[in-house]
């Protein structure tokens, strides 16, 4: 068998679905609520943002949902991402696991946010948007944004919080070499930005990124607001990444006992593992899908499943899931993809559910573990996938003192070469963990708006 | 046909063997001189810091020669890299044209260096040599032996020209990130770098840096000295990129009329363009191909063939090549892997026998052509690449002009995030393009050591 493993030459070497969980759970995840009312929330805000078919998309029921021959001519160009098998790992500790990992660093942006990036863009132009509008944290999704857009001639203009833009003024001009438009946040294109700055905030949050970014598609009817995480579209796109495994796992004649992905929003761990939840559930498979956050944001480990808001103003719909309380804020660690007080409700109803486990890892473990697969393995993973890499690396000790010969597949959602001020950190011995207190973690939950279900 | 085009799956997915351009040429390439008896060098001096399978190579007139089965193990990780057809660039330029590109970003550190990075720490690792050691310029090259080395659990020390050093302290985390050692060079490591640094030198030359490599190579028996470029074998160790190309070309039932690469040491011009030339050779195929270089550091098209220094300082054997003089220093312009007096010897003598074609192009020209690139197809690439677009923007002009239905086929070496800090200064207007004037080239040219053919 090769160490890396494509489709076969059938012409499918992309998947022409995404799938859609929502069809194989008991109910549909619990729908947001007014933030004032705390009643259903209309769609009426939210429409007036969102492209029509991605809200589709969020409320369908169908189990499959085809994506559109001008998405997948996109794919085509990056898709399918390699399955590797990890031997050098192996190897190296001494386990008599199989351990394999796909790999979604390989595409114009170097991260598995492409993968919604490219159809957002796509229905927003089909339904005649002109520009779409977005926030960014670590800049991942600004990025894979600009690149999609430009793809299907929209314009693009992200709001970035202003303490990340100031330190990571590579990935801006990322965004602007695809053409897009960076502002940093707050900004003076938007009535809260100005807002913001006359109250003397000049490092921004990604709370008020958000408001900057709605804002703008609220007041111009030839704009739209895009997501990189969070919301069920997003990992319904996601789920391409799980459906190629599957069929790549075919070809090498083996199957994952466990499947592992890091969370912050929870695009990559779904994206990766519903369609292994779908084989549990349709084909009686019992593959365990296990999440890894980091000690220091640990929503799914030690938050409770509880109705909170979105952003840390209170100003967005609340929804049910596993979060910290929305005024949590992490420490200041370098995974920040990771970095977000919530999970996507329509993860934290699987996990509330039971379909999904959960682990939490700190920071300077991912490092070693990110340093010792770029040596074995050759790949320099983004600081977020690390996580992913430090539970596998357990996992397969676990089988080397039981001697179980377990398949583990990790997800290495993107490559680090944008991120190597956090490395340069870690090989300094300048990064610490912190540790979360229960006392710290209670006066958080303590301000979970009362909510009755 | 898909726009993205693979090897089909017939287990033939990377070439078996490198292509040697010398058995089809009508005489060996002029051997290298002793700068001081200007006879024939004897290989000694090589001898002694090289690996001898890699000096065999250098020697070999047999047209193939076998790639190892464990080198390939590691290539089959991202090769064949991906053929495309660039039909939204086409689309834009409204040319009759068919654009195509071969992309070398998709591999672990995101240039063609890794092809031949990987094969000379293989043999080296074979001959029981425990560290490589190696100088780098732009830092692409360091990053890629810092890989392989990885890969063969070879040490590898990298001397890093201190302008550069100082400039790209993300590139040196990279290779860190991989287990190398960098030194910033001049270094307190070696008698050349402390002579340097007495002699008030702090900021260093590739020179310099190429002396304090292979003193450590010459003074520790366990240790070998590495190349990024230039010499015959790395050449060879590249025509894996033209291999594949043209069985990339028979899927998709078309034949470039034109090939096209930037050529600074002349290892991606070379890999690409060498097995079209030996198509042009027993086929009686008209394969133009072209190489793109800086009008900053315009040496193949206004330089001479001549015997020079490889090395600024005149310490290194005399090679015949197309130079502008080894005292030449071009502009600092932003493609730092362009910035060389010299091309490779091999290529040098191709080009001498009229096999190969030449074009400047001005920096900001390129940039422009990269950003232009990058909105149609997605792809934002290295300076070094965006030279080869920009002449394949030209030639599908020209084709427009004249209703021309030519293929073209340009190789995009790598990926450009690493890059940003200089497509920042084009976006902000801050790059100029420098003449090189007539009495400038001159009075290099006129510093040529002056030896007897």
């Amino acid at each position: 068998m090769e160490d890396r493993l494509e489709f076969g030459s059938d012409g499918s070497t992309t998947p022409t679905h995404w799938y859609n969980i929502v069809a194989d759970l008991p109910e549909r995840p619990p729908p947001a609520r007014d933030p004032r009312t705390h009643q259903e929330a209309s769609p009426g805000n939210a429409a007036s943002v969102m492209a029509e078919a991605l809200l589709a998309q969020d409320a369908a029921t169908d189990r499959w949902i085809e994506i559109p021959d001008d998405v997948r001519r996109v794919y085509q160009h990056w898709r399918p991402s390699p399955l590797y098998r990890a031997r050098r790992l192996e190897r190296e500790l001494g386990t008599p696991a199989r351990i394999y990992y796909k790999y979604e660093g390989y595409n114009p942006t170097g991260s598995h946010k492409t993968n919604t990036a490219v159809p957002q863009a796509y229905y927003s132009a089909q339904e005649g948007t002109r520009r779409l509008v977005t926030d960014t944290g670590a800049g991942q999704w600004g990025a894979a944004l600009a690149f999609a857009c430009a793809q299907y001639d929209v314009a693009c203009e992200v709001f970035w919080t202003g303490s990340s833009y100031d330190q990571k003024p590579y990935r801006r001009v990322l965004m602007e070499a695809f053409g897009a438009r960076v502002h940093r946040s707050p900004s003076d294109a938007t009535e809260s930005g100005r807002k913001a700055t006359a109250n003397g905030d000049s490092q921004g949050s990604i709370g008020l990124a958000v408001s900057e970014a709605i804002e703008v598609a609220a007041t111009n009817a030839d704009t739209c607001y895009a997501l990189g995480s969070g919301v069920g579209f997003v990992l319904l796109h996601q789920t391409v990444i799980g459906q190629e495994a599957l069929a790549q796992f075919a070809l090498a004649e083996d199957y994952p006992d466990v499947v592992i992905s890091c969370v912050g929003g929870g695009s990559s761990l779904g994206g990766l593992g519903f369609p292994f939840l779908a084989q549990n559930i349709a084909r009686g498979r019992e593959t365990r899908v296990l999440a890894v956050e980091p000690t220091a944001c640990p929503t799914l480990t030690r938050g409770r499943y509880a109705w909170d808001h979105v952003d840390q103003e209170g100003y967005t719909p609340l929804v049910k899931m596993y979060t910290l309380g929305h005024k949590f804020v992490p420490q200041p660690i370098h995974a920040g993809g990771l970095r977000y007080h919530g999970v996507s409700p329509l993860l934290s109803y699987v996990r509330h559910l039971g379909m999904v486990d959960a682990v939490a890892r700190p920071q300077t473990e991912c490092f070693a573990a990110g340093l010792r697969f770029a040596r074995t393995e050759g790949i320099l993973s983004a600081p977020e996938s690390a996580h992913a890499i430090a539970a596998a690396i357990d996992e397969a000790e676990r089988c080397t003192q039981t001697g179980a010969e377990k398949a583990i597949l990790m997800l290495v959602t993107g490559h680090g070469q944008l991120d190597l001020a956090a490395y340069d950190s870690y090989l300094a011995g300048n990064l610490v963990d912190a540790e979360l207190t229960d006392e710290q973690l209670a006066s958080f939950l303590a301000r979970l708006p009362a909510v009755r279900d």
